[in-house]
C-alpha cells in the first residue's frame, strides 16, 4: 500500500532530526507543552475519517477506537502537563562553600534530551501506542524530534495521525524535522534506523522477537543506544484459597472478561491463572467455562495475529498434561480468535517452558497446584512480567507473605483484587517490569514518567547565573520544584 | 597473592547473594543507612593499617589516601542520608476516582531493589570507587546485596575493606550473603559474575575495553541486565579567543596542575585543550610548557598502566602533524609517569582518530584551530565525554552560544572556567556522559543519584493500606515526599 521509505529518504529524514533536534531542545517547556496540546488538537480535528480508517484496518469496533483516540488526547495532554511543570527533570542545585578545602563549587544539575527517537508503533494500539502514542509524547516531552515507523497493519491510519503531528509542526512553527514518518515492509527499514548514528534512543511495544531483535541492534552499534521495548507477558494471576473460597464465581466472571476483552490482545491479558486443585477450584473452571462457553469469537487485529494465536494456541493444547476445559460455543469466522481456556497440573507448568510462554489472544491456562509449596515454586519460576495479581482475603495475605514477596519480585504492577487489563494512564502506573517483559525493567512506557527514558542529567559547574537554563537560575523563574542543597524547595536561591 | 576464586565458590557466593537478597530488601530505608554508616565507622576502624596497604599497592602517597578514605566515608555517610530521605523513590500516589468510566484504581508506586550488583572496583581510586566505593554505597542504598571483584592491583587492600564491610554486617546482624569478596586474576571471573542469573546489575569504573566488555556480557546474557561502566574520556578543555587574551598565563598555570594532579589517573584528566591559534595561545602554551617542565615524573599505580602510558603517548606523539611540546625536565624513575603535552591542529586532529583517544596519565594535547569554525567541527566531532569545560569571558558565552551548545550536547559535566579534576560528591554532581564515556548517559556514578541505577518501580494497584510499603501508606509514617494526585507533598492522605 506504502512503498517502502529508500535508504536516501532515510538518510535525509535522520538528517533533519538531527537539525531539528539542536532547535528543539533549546525550547522551553511550555514551547514543549503547546506542540504537544497542538498535536492533541489536531488528532480531534482528524475527525471521523481517522476512526473509520482504523476500523478497516484494525477490526477493532467504532466506541474502542473513539475511547482510544481519547486516551491519546489525554496522554498527549496529560504528559504536556507534567512536562510544563519540570518535576520530572529532576532539577538539583549544590550552592558554592568556599571555605571547604578544597572549595565546593556551584554545581546545578538537571535533564535533557538524548537526541532523536526512533519509534516503533503497536498493532494492537493503533493510536495509544503508535504514531502519536505514549512513546511520541514521551519524546517530545523530553525535547526529542521523533521518527515513527509506522506499523504495516495500520499504515494508512498511521498516516493520518502523522499528518495530524506534521500540522501541529506547522501551528507551532517548529522546523520540518522535528517529526518523520517513515514506511517498511520488512524489518530492513527497522534496522537502518536503530543503526542510524543519529539516533539516539527508540522506543517499541510488541512481541519479544520484534523487540529483542532492536534491543540487540541498540547494543551492536559502536555508540550503544538504550532501547526501550515493551514485549508484553503472560501476567500471572494467584488464586488464594480463602479468597477462591468465598468468592470464586465472581472471580471466574470477571476474569472471562478480562481474558476476552479486546479478543485478547492487550500486553496485560491475563494468560496464567494459579490456584491449588481443590473444589473452589472446580467451582470457579466451572463458571469460567460457562463463561467463556457463552462468549463470541472476533476478528483478531490482522491475519498475523489471528495466524500466529491459532498455532500457539494447538501448540500448547497439544502438549502432555494440558487439557481443553472451555471453548466458545460459537463457531469462528475469518480472523476470528475463539476464547479458549486450557489447565494443567503445576508439574508440568513447572517441567515445560512452552506453557509459560504468552498465547497472544483470547487465551488463558488455569494451573492446578497441589499445595502453597507448588504455588510458590511457580511464581519463583515464572519470567519477569508486566503486572501480577494476587486474589487474595486479608487472611491470606497474612498467611502467604512469603508468595506476596516473590510475586512483587518477578513484575511491575501488582494488582490486588482486581484485572490486570485497563491500564490507567497516571503518573502511579508502571507499565514495565524485569525481562522479558520489557528490556529495561527501570523505566515504564505508560505514565509521564516514561519521559526519563529520553533524557539524560547534565550538571553546570561554576556557571554565571544569566547563562544557566531557566531551570537551574537562582530566581527560579519557571517556580519548579528543585532539591537545594538537598531540600526540596521552590523557594529562590539568595 | 591471592587465589582465584573457584567456580563452585562462586556459585556458593551468588546463591547466598540471592537469599540474602530477598532478606534485606524488605528492611527499612533506615536499617540500610545505619548499615552504610556502620561500614563507614569500620573504614575508619580499619585504620593505619589501611593506609598503609594502599600505600604500598598504589604508590599514592599518604596525604591523598586519607582524603580518599575521607570522601569514601563521606560517600557512605551521605548517600545513607540521602536513603533514609526516601526522596529517591519516586513515591507516586493516584487515588482512586470510583465515579470516572472505568473507575480509576489506587495505584501507589516507588522504586524496589533490582537484585543482586557485581560491582568491579578501580584501580586509580583504591577506596572511593572500590571495595566499599560510590557503587557499592549506591546498591547498599537500594537494597542489593553486593559481590565486588577485587582489582588485582590492591587486593590486600580491597580485602581489608571488605573485611571492614563484613564487620558492618555482622554488628546490623544482616545475613552473610549481603556482602562478597572474590578475587580472579583473568578475565574469567568476570565474565562468570556479569553472566550469573542471580546477578541483576553491574557497576564499574575503569577503560573502555573492559567496561565495553562487561556491557556487551551484560546484554548477551538470556536476561540482558544493566551494567553501568564508567569509561573515562578526553575532558575537552575550550579556550575562548577574550577569556585567553586575558589570562593565558593563569589558565595555564591553572591546567598545568590539573594535567599533572595524581600523576594525570583521573576519569576527568583535560586531556584535550582547544584554543584559537594565535599569540594569546603561543602564550598559554608558553607558560604551559614552562610550568610543566618544572613538575617531576612520579610512580604511576601499577607497571601495567605505566606501561600503557609510554605506550599511548609515544604512539600520539609519532603522529603526523604532532608536536611534543613539553616534558618535564626531570628524569623518570621507576614506574614514573612523565608530564607532556604535546600539539596538534586541528585538521590533524579531525582526521586522526588516534589523538582523539585517552592518554591515561599526566598528558595533555593542545589543538591549534584556524579560527571559530574549526573550533567548532572539533566540538561536533567529539565522542562523548564525561565533562567539557569552556574557558569563557561573558562577551565569549555570548558571542559563541553555538558552540556552548554543541559542547553541552557531548558531555554530562559541563564547566564554566574552572578545571575538571575534583569531582564534588553531592546530589547535582553528574559522573556520566554519552558513549564511549559510560554505557548509560541516564546516569551517574557519583553523588546519590547513583542509586537508580539499582532500582526499579513497582507499582500497587488497589492495595489494602495495612498491606501497602510504609513509604507508600496513607499516613505516611516516613514523612517522605511524594507525589500525591500530581502534587508535591509530605502531608498524609485523607
Amino acid at each position: 500500500m506504502f512503498n517502502d521509505t529508500t535508504a536516501e529518504e532515510l538518510s535525509q529524514v535522520m538528517e533533519d532530526a538531527w537539525e531539528a533536534f539542536h532547535v528543539y531542545r533549546k525550547l522551553s517547556l511550555k514551547q514543549r507543552a503547546d506542540f504537544m496540546r497542538s498535536i492533541a488538537v489536531e488528532m480531534e480535528n482528524a475527525g471521523d475519517e481517522l476512526i473509520q480508517t482504523a476500523m478497516q484496518e484494525t477490526n477493532l469496533p467504532e466506541a474502542r477506537l473513539r475511547g482510544e483516540r481519547a486516551r491519546t488526547i489525554f496522554q498527549l495532554n496529560s504528559y504536556a502537563q507534567f512536562c510544563e511543570s519540570g518535576q520530572w527533570l529532576e532539577a538539583r542545585i549544590d550552592t558554592a562553600v568556599a571555605d571547604k578545602v578544597p572549595a565546593k563549587p556551584d554545581l546545578r544539575k538537571m535533564l535533557v534530551p538524548l537526541g532523536p527517537v526512533v519509534v516503533f508503533g503497536a498493532s494492537n494500539f493503533p493510536f495509544a501506542y503508535s504514531t502519536a502514542g505514549g512513546d511520541t509524547a514521551c519524546a517530545f516531552a523530553a525535547g526529542c524530534p521523533v521518527i515513527v515507523k509506522a506499523h504495516p497493519a495500520h499504515a494508512q491510519t498511521s498516516e493520518l495521525v502523522a499528518a495530524a503531528i506534521s500540522r501541529a509542526a506547522a501551528n507551532c512553527y517548529l522546523p520540518k524535522g522535528i517529526f518523520a514518518h517513515v514506511h517498511g515492509a520488512s524489518s530492513a527499514t527497522g534496522e537502518a534506523l536503530v543503526k542510524h548514528h543519529y539516533t539516539k534512543a527508540v522506543g517499541f511495544t510488541g512481541s519479544f522477537a520484534g523487540g529483542k531483535q532492536l534491543f540487540d541492534w541498540g547494543n551492536q552499534r559502536k555508540e550503544p543506544i538504550p532501547v526501550f521495548a515493551e514485549m508484553g507477558s503472560v501476567n500471572p494471576v494467584f488464586l488464594l484459597p480463602e479468597k477462591i473460597s468465598v468468592s470464586a464465581v465472581d472471580t471466574a466472571k470477571q476474569y472471562a472478561l478480562s481474558i476476552t476483552q479486546g479478543v485478547g490482545q492487550f500486553c496485560t491479558n491475563p494468560g496464567v491463572i494459579i490456584g491449588i486443585d481443590n473444589n473452589d477450584l472446580d467451582q470457579f473452571i466451572e463458571t469460567l467455562a460457562a463463561e467463556i462457553n457463552n462468549i463470541a469469537p472476533a476478528a483478531m487485529l490482522h491475519p498475523g495475529i489471528y495466524k500466529s494465536y491459532v498455532e500457539k494456541r494447538a501448540a500448547v493444547i497439544s502438549q502432555p498434561d494440558v487439557a481443553m476445559i472451555a471453548v466458545s460455543a460459537t463457531d469462528a469466522g475469518l480472523n476470528e480468535g475463539t476464547p479458549t481456556i486450557a489447565s494443567t497440573t503445576a508439574t508440568a507448568f513447572l517441567a515445560n517452558p512452552m506453557l509459560q510462554q504468552e498465547v497472544f489472544g483470547p487465551y488463558s491456562i488455569v494451573v492446578r497446584c497441589a499445595d502453597m509449596k507448588e504455588m510458590m515454586a511457580v511464581a519463583l519460576q515464572l519470567e519477569g512480567q508486566l503486572t501480577s495479581t494476587l486474589m487474595a482475603t486479608e487472611n491470606d495475605m497474612l498467611q502467604y507473605e512469603p508468595l506476596l514477596e516473590a510475586v512483587k519480585n518477578l513484575c511491575g504492577r501488582l494488582i490486588m483484587n482486581g484485572i490486570p487489563t485497563g491500564v490507567e494512564v497516571c503518573l502511579s502506573m508502571q507499565h514495565g517490569g524485569p525481562f522479558p517483559a520489557t528490556t529495561d525493567s527501570r523505566f515504564t512506557s505508560v505514565g509521564a514518567d516514561g519521559i526519563k527514558r529520553f533524557a539524560r542529567p547534565v550538571a553546570f559547574q561554576n556557571w554565571s547565573d544569566s547563562f544557566l537554563p531557566d531551570e537551574l537560575k537562582n530566581s527560579n523563574p519557571l517556580g519548579i520544584w528543585r532539591t537545594v542543597n538537598n531540600e526540596l524547595t521552590k523557594e529562590k536561591i539568595g
